[in-house]
């Protein structure tokens, strides 16, 4: 999330009533999770495993449990709960605001769209134009859909991504601040869901087409000409670049990123990268002939074994 | 499904117009299938594979297709058709009766919970306070959701089971009277189901936190604290124990038990009970660090192979 | 499709600005594509790989990309893009159309049938009697929905086909002008979606059963008394025969036939034809004996390759 103007440190650090390493006129711009932060942002950290990581991020503010020695340039806020300071701070830039309205006043819906009944439309949500939004389709606050986009029944564009901190006798949401945005000439299957980002934009590309039942976690990243075939799920932070083919009922853990052009093929479970190009199966997913040979060599192992013992 | 007052076996016998064996004062106080009957149910069986359990299971009434010898203390009713005359009682104690308003005029919705535009709630439905229910969800009739529980949108929460019978040429269904309770603190992902019990309840424990597209079935007791990730089935009449996680697109097959704090990998297929505390892994799934070295020799297989034809 | 009437040759050839061969009075009753075609219809052909099957089709006219030889009582529509002529004929015939109203002006409901809050019922969607659609469920134009049918809250009845011709610079949309025609005592779970034709039906048959979060993809065809668990996801053009059961999050390649009374085990993948009572596992899908003994050896694997290497 963009704050809408520069705030100072020291007013920062009084909204959360915390101490600070650095100048007190240090500027803020924004605030964003550890995978997605820019120049400008706070970062929130309180594990020590992560604090390198977070220092050498590129936010210019780290929210930390610790007073460690302050990056130059950079500035500290020194909090006993980072997690609780983060939100705190969210929700002070971002006050909680449903429309009660099926289209929210502040949406925007352009030349030749249609708005089928039933479709919800939150707070600033922006729809281009020659749009087909079918019924009961669900967008949350502040998403943005292109230019010829097709959203098909029932979708839900813009839901909270699914992220907290385990505590000792509950689990802490991470309030989502962030966006969906969706690119031209996109056509997204009913029953589709698509997450927000925690604080930047979950984006999908021009030209990708979604079967049904397609699941896309907050912060992910989707390629322009992509193809999801039905009951994918994609996790949250995911790079998927362009020209990527994902076939049915395949699954792709967080954090990971898919080359272009790659294919990952049906009920595939991917938990690392895939170079560009390549095509992977299985579950956990490797290289498909690899894996084909693996299939292969399957079939022959209960009369190998029956062999060996004869 | 507790009835309403006790019940005499004649009356319910009469009812029905089928014979009993016991005294005819008897009281009957609700009714349930067997996975889930107590003290003063009535439980049906029609399969002699399944006289014994029905008749040692904790249900004092027994609707059989059978004049078998009747335990002591309890009582039979004796029916040709023991689902259908099961499907009877439902019926008559538990009318059919769709609410046509969007908000039921017995549907009761606590202080501070926001009701977003196309929500359905049903007959005797509650919401406690403080909660967000998203648009365009549908609760069924009979439903409670506790206090500070978040659903988002386009989830359907207190659906039928899916529990048939299969006859010659039909599937007769049986009839749901049961309910879904989801106690506080819990947040339900857009696109969800939990189905109602056939006759009890359902439960999502405090605390508990869905991501998107994940399926309940009937009877499913889900513990508090637990996490599941997006796409995870599980069916009917599994016990999920605290704090246990659940990796996307998992699916457990009905009348399993997993154990507190266990943990089930993404694309797992259980067929059987995890012992607390333990990571499962693999379709079947077992004990993850077995199933990661199955993994790993099936890798070096294709090469094993040729050596050995060598 | 069906034309509302015969169309010339010689006009159609006109309506898409073509040459063609044959009997300028030949006539066209229909269009569809290559897998559904029947007597009368136009099929399209663009790629020499597919020449021969388009033209031995039971299509009597091919619109295709090259002058050949014309097979004796057929036509040739010769266009430099057919897939983009198609698309012209379909919207030429097949205007869109979408009702703004909840319920269309055009949509029938039988006796004794229930609709229910927030449904969306489309141009010429008609509804046998005593049936009980769920709220918000959408139901796209022209599907057909029997007697006795129940379909559960959000499901999604004939959305457009995932179909899609890859251009260089983007997906070119096949226009789906087909239905879904759900028979007589069929019940859907919530969340399901079950896809319209590309130009034919795709098809429930009488009696059969879905769970939860079901996908069914277009044109494909599903017997009677079929029960699918939840979260199977079946793609396009699939032959389901009579009393198959598909268990949970089965997922079933396009264009493939699983004979009657087959049965495909939870989380199977299948990319062949099933014989008829057979049951598959696995993924990819085989046999489930021979597949069981694969999961049996493989578990002895690591301890074998230990000895081997000792």
């Amino acid at each position: 999330m963009k704050l809408s103007s520069p705030h100072k440190l020291k007013d920062i650090a009084e909204l959360i009533n915390c101490t600070f390493e650095g100048d007190a006129t240090h500027l803020i711009t924004g605030l964003n999770e550890i995978h997605m932060v820019e120049h400008g942002d706070i970062v929130f950290v309180d594990h020590p495993k992560y604090y390198d990581k977070a220092l050498q991020s590129k936010a210019t503010t780290i929210l930390i449990n610790k007073n460690v020695t302050c990056p130059e340039g950079k500035a500290l806020l020194i909090s006993d709960d980072p997690f609780r300071d983060y939100n705190k701070l969210v929700r002070h830039f971002y006050p909680v605001n449903y429309s009660q309205k099926q289209i929210s006043d502040s949406a925007k819906v352009g030349k030749d769209s249609i708005i089928m009944p039933g479709v919800y439309l939150g707070n600033n949500v922006t729809i281009g134009n020659n749009c087909v939004i079918h019924p009961n389709v669900v967008i949350y606050n502040d998403c943005h859909i292109g230019n010829n986009v097709i959203i098909h029944a029932n979708c839900v564009i813009g839901a909270d991504a699914f992220y907290y901190k385990k505590r000792a006798d509950m689990f802490d949401k991470m309030i989502s601040c962030g966006r969906v945005i969706i690119e031209d000439d996109v056509e997204i299957g009913p029953m589709c869901t698509v997450d927000k980002g925690v604080s930047g934009d979950t984006r999908i590309g021009a030209g990708t087409k979604m079967d049904n039942h397609v699941q896309i976690g907050h912060d992910t990243q989707v390629g322009k000409m992509c193809l999801m075939a039905s009951q994918v799920g994609v996790a949250g932070v995911v790079k998927i670049e362009d020209g990527v083919t994902l076939w049915g009922q395949a699954g792709i853990r967080s954090d990971v990123t898919i080359g272009k052009g790659a294919v990952l093929l049906a009920q595939a479970g991917l938990g690392e990268d895939i170079p560009a190009g390549k095509t992977y199966f299985g579950s956990p997913a490797g290289d498909a002939r690899a894996k084909m040979k693996e299939v292969a060599a399957l079939k022959m192992l209960p009369d190998l074994i029956k062999k060996l013992n004869a």
